[in-house]
């Protein structure tokens, strides 16, 4: 179980990965973090928010990035060396986000790539966008 | 419970947290965003990777830094704009990590402020660098 | 705490486990198994299949019975030899699911047992038909 | 994402996913399930046990050849009819399971495919075996 080595690799590839963000993610995440910001957890602060319901953590939503990477594109024996998020749109209990990688730059030399990474809700709506740069995998 | 306005905050207020890593908290981390690539949760594939053994998900220690900023600096009503990380050293089980934040920059004409924020081991290893954006919350 | 020896089984005797499935059921359970298949746990997805929402995994359900045999028939210090399910319905979040563990064979040669096992929805509907086959405890 | 159909298969393909074991998978599985028996989440009692250690749900292991079925092999699509298992040896915390999957009868006219499904441990111990039937997606 190995990922694409760079050379397996051209501008333009993509991969993809949906999930419901359910009540339970955001639990969790809130306990494996600490991060119990009201605006996570508490659905009466919550209310009096700009938002007025329960937010998803903006990095849990952009974990699903990270699945992408090490799962798909470029897939295991990738080292993941930077991730830039800019947080658009909230996300709530219930949306369903997909999260797309896909290939921008490569940069043999370095056996770098940059990838453009983006979530997306249900609506079409831009949730994240950001980069990552990326170590694929090396051949055996 | 509210966190600090921008006229409340200086450049080098600091504020951190510190959690050891339990293996709990990655397998959690993996079935929130689908991410079970071997590096994490298979240590007989891991012992064959430079590491050596499992290693946590970046995104994961990352989102120790999240919990400052939702939590203590600024706090709760925070605007979550932007993360940038540089992921520099593998996190392990058992490794006890501390994010540190601490404001950079006050940009007031627009309430937004930038965050360097920083993830050390229990060795003083910086594993993640990096910065953040927020706009912190408005006076009531 | 032991469980029932073979000699004090005898054909009919039932034992039963409640539970309504929980969303968080699902989401820990893909994550424990790696089963992230987007019937489980992308709505949007699970809209456009027959079933028209998310569906349990159905080895979570079956897991009910491992419930009620580790637990009560014929309960600790049992050994789980063969599990045989037959999957007959799908089950929803929300669902409250019945597993129903039945005596139907005793092998004493053998300290080996044969159990009906099944589970029922809220609506009477036999959502997993099955068996087992178990070495009840022996007598200390 | 979908999965194969039967017309994409044939006798003797295989896909399979390893997992490192944790406790936390355990304990997790224990409360999903309700399946609190000693055996699994009590090291006390276990050490009396003739396994001398706490042990995984047997249920719980055989989940990982659910998530290579939902997920690689046929996939996304696949409806689950059945699944036997045998339970032939422990699995303790800190195993590695690969759960294997391998087409070994193909019944178009039924849109039926028996596989046979097995978990091995890192010392190449077989744990489980057994089959599972399984209808493919259809074709779009």
């Amino acid at each position: 179980m190995i990922g694409k080595t760079l050379d397996q690799l051209k501008i333009g590839d993509a991969e993809q990965f949906s999930k419901t963000i359910a009540e339970s993610d955001i639990y969790l995440f809130a306990g494996i973090t600490g991060d119990l910001n009201p605006a996570h957890i508490d659905e009466e602060h919550a209310k009096n928010t700009r938002f007025e319901k329960r937010i998803a953590h903006g990095i849990l939503v952009g974990g699903l990035i990270s699945s992408v990477i090490g799962m798909k594109l470029p897939g295991p024996g990738s080292i993941y060396r930077e991730q830039q998020y800019k947080f658009l749109a909230p996300v709530f209990i219930g949306d369903t986000i997909t999260a797309r990688v896909e290939v921008a730059e490569l940069i043999p030399e370095k056996n770098k790539i940059v990838l453009q990474t983006t979530c997306v809700n249900q609506d079409g709506k831009v949730v994240i966008d950001g980069s990552a740069v990326i170590h694929p995998p090396l051949k055996k």
